[in-house]
């Protein structure tokens, strides 16, 4: 099975330390709220929708023994605490999401003279549960509608009526560790894999955080799925020489007309990939999608501090006094998108606007 | 003036220590050729043309003071020491043919009967000086003549009769400490800034290595030069948004048909400069033209060791299980080089066969 990142049972929380990976695979038990600040703030977990599950559930753990006097505590118990967790990574918006619906519900909840306060707390633990089994089952439709497409592809573009296994390059990590489990890309991977139609994946070391060594090198590792390590330099010649079937990326944001932010680097692969005629498919929940964007010159692209590049730990691989460029993504332009992966289907960008607006008015 | 990694007079030779870079700017004295072997061994001087050099040289500072009683015996001084400096890295091909250079040279002198052994000596310290001599004067005339190539274009392109000063970017490390001193490709951008044409140099990390993070940037620092580091997955991020007017690089092989092997990661520069519009050249001596290699499929990649791209120092980087593709090379064909940079000119990678005959012809 895949990777658990996290581990949760009505009243019971553990995730993966991903501050020791891939070195020392431990997991820490979160007992309540304070363990998942904790856990949110020093980066033990990362990956928006992760960390917006993990706090979530965090609080979920620590309501779930506790009796309420009323439902006015009960709710002032959410909302206190669901804004705290929100403080521990500001700039993390999935949190907020996540604590905004909550609240809501609770509020809600307040104001139904139906409910009681043990039927408010039950219906609280569900919607916090189903945060993770929504995450998990729309990763696992991304993956079936993924695997489906680019086999499709496959197909066609060799005149086959099925195609064999095929070899696929990811780029960063969109796996178990950055998603409440299963992943985005990494999903599509894991896909092929279980419909016996990988031959070999592909993983960039994705620098300067090297979350494809760290992270998704770990994972597939762990499920000892053939995979392969390659340096961000090494794409064009890894597409010129291993007949590689199709490349599949996450997304931090894709606009409207498909433009797509993701993890620096997704750009120059996207480049690459249409050089050597290669499919690239970008994997992205329907969260992911802002059709309030209309392109990606509108995205803002966070520049990081020099130190990550400069530094592996506290050890330093760059000339003292070296002015560095640190983007944190890029933008990859629709015209370079094969197709866009979400748990409703694969969409052509010039298609997306369209096809999501419909998808949301149903 | 440019950084010194070889500071040379008759009798006399120190080496910057590269094992110690960037952190540590730390001269070796070499005394003979016993230092030579180490250095060259150890790895404090590397780059082909360097190490070739400064085994020479070492040889030629222990040779200086010493007296010898008969021609045969300085040739075999000469031929037993050389050999022994190859051993120290034998897949370093430079070495081996200066060193057969050399001892042709001991030969030809011992046999002419008209040289006296003190003469022979004499001549030997000249030629290997000659060496170090021709070696900074190739590079000083590749950078004059890629500087100007850069500029014409610049000015064709954007039809002006005098190009500004402009941004170029570099991979990897062909500057002072990779040669003779000056450098190759790094030359091209010393001489852009002797010009005041140098408004920016971008140079990339050039994992695994990290050649251009730690080296390049140290001479780029050392020089006060407009200096910025990249990640190797930047490239296209930076073409895209940063007004880059050259791609220039260096090679380790020329094929006769313009194809040019040379470090990882070169090839998906070449292909993002093209999807940009941006030129990109090569820099490189007539000694890295192999006008017997007919094309770029003939040259064979070496495939380097995991450990390279899992560690940095003893630092484990990548998962631990996870298998490598660690190319040290790729090959950059032909159809994606605006000009070879030689010492000679500027040349079209189809009309180098044709030039180079004839230059060697002359």
């Amino acid at each position: 099975m895949s990777l658990q990142s996290i581990k949760y049972q009505r009243g019971s929380l553990e995730i993966l330390d991903q501050l020791l990976l891939p070195v020392v695979s431990k997991y820490l038990t979160v007992r309540g709220v304070e363990d998942g600040w904790k856990v949110i703030n020093k980066m033990q977990v990362r990956g928006a929708p992760a960390i917006a599950i993990v706090g979530c559930l965090s609080l979920a753990v620590e309501i779930y023994p506790e009796e309420f006097g009323s439902k006015k505590s009960l709710r002032q118990e959410i909302e206190g605490k669901l804004n705290y967790l929100v403080s521990a990574r500001p700039t993390a918006v999935n949190m907020k999401i996540s604590a905004d619906e909550l609240i809501t519900l609770a509020n809600d909840l307040t104001k139904d003279d139906a409910v009681t306060v043990a039927e408010m707390k039950q219906r609280f633990l569900n919607a916090t549960e189903a945060m993770l089994e929504k995450d998990i089952a729309d990763n696992r439709a991304i993956g079936a509608n993924g695997a489906k497409a680019i086999l499709e592809h496959v197909a066609e573009a060799t005149g086959v009526p099925v195609a064999g296994p095929v070899r696929v390059l990811t780029h960063c990590n969109t796996g178990s560790l950055a998603t409440a489990g299963y992943g985005t890309a990494l999903g599509v991977v894991r896909r092929l894999s279980e419909l016996s139609k990988l031959e070999h994946v592909y993983c960039t070391e994705t620098r300067p955080y090297n979350q494809g060594a760290r992270l998704t090198a770990y994972e597939l590792v762990h499920e000892k799925l053939p995979a392969t390590l390659v340096l961000d330099s090494m794409v064009a010649a890894l597409l010129r020489v291993k007949n590689i079937a199709a490349v599949v990326v996450g997304a931090d944001r894709v606009a409207a007309n498909g433009d797509t932010a993701n993890k620096i680097g997704t750009y120059q692969i996207a480049v690459v990939a249409k050089h050597h005629g290669v499919p690239f498919y970008v994997a992205a929940p329907l969260t992911s999608i802002d059709l309030q964007i209309p392109s990606g010159d509108h995205i803002i692209i966070e520049v990081r501090p020099d130190r990550e590049m400069t530094h592996v730990g506290e050890h330093r691989i760059a000339a003292p006094g070296i002015n560095c460029w640190n983007p944190a993504f890029d933008v990859t332009p629709a015209s370079l998108i094969t197709g866009i992966i979400t748990e409703h289907g694969v969409f052509k960008p010039s298609a997306l606007k369209v096809e999501i607006t419909k998808l949301l008015e149903l």
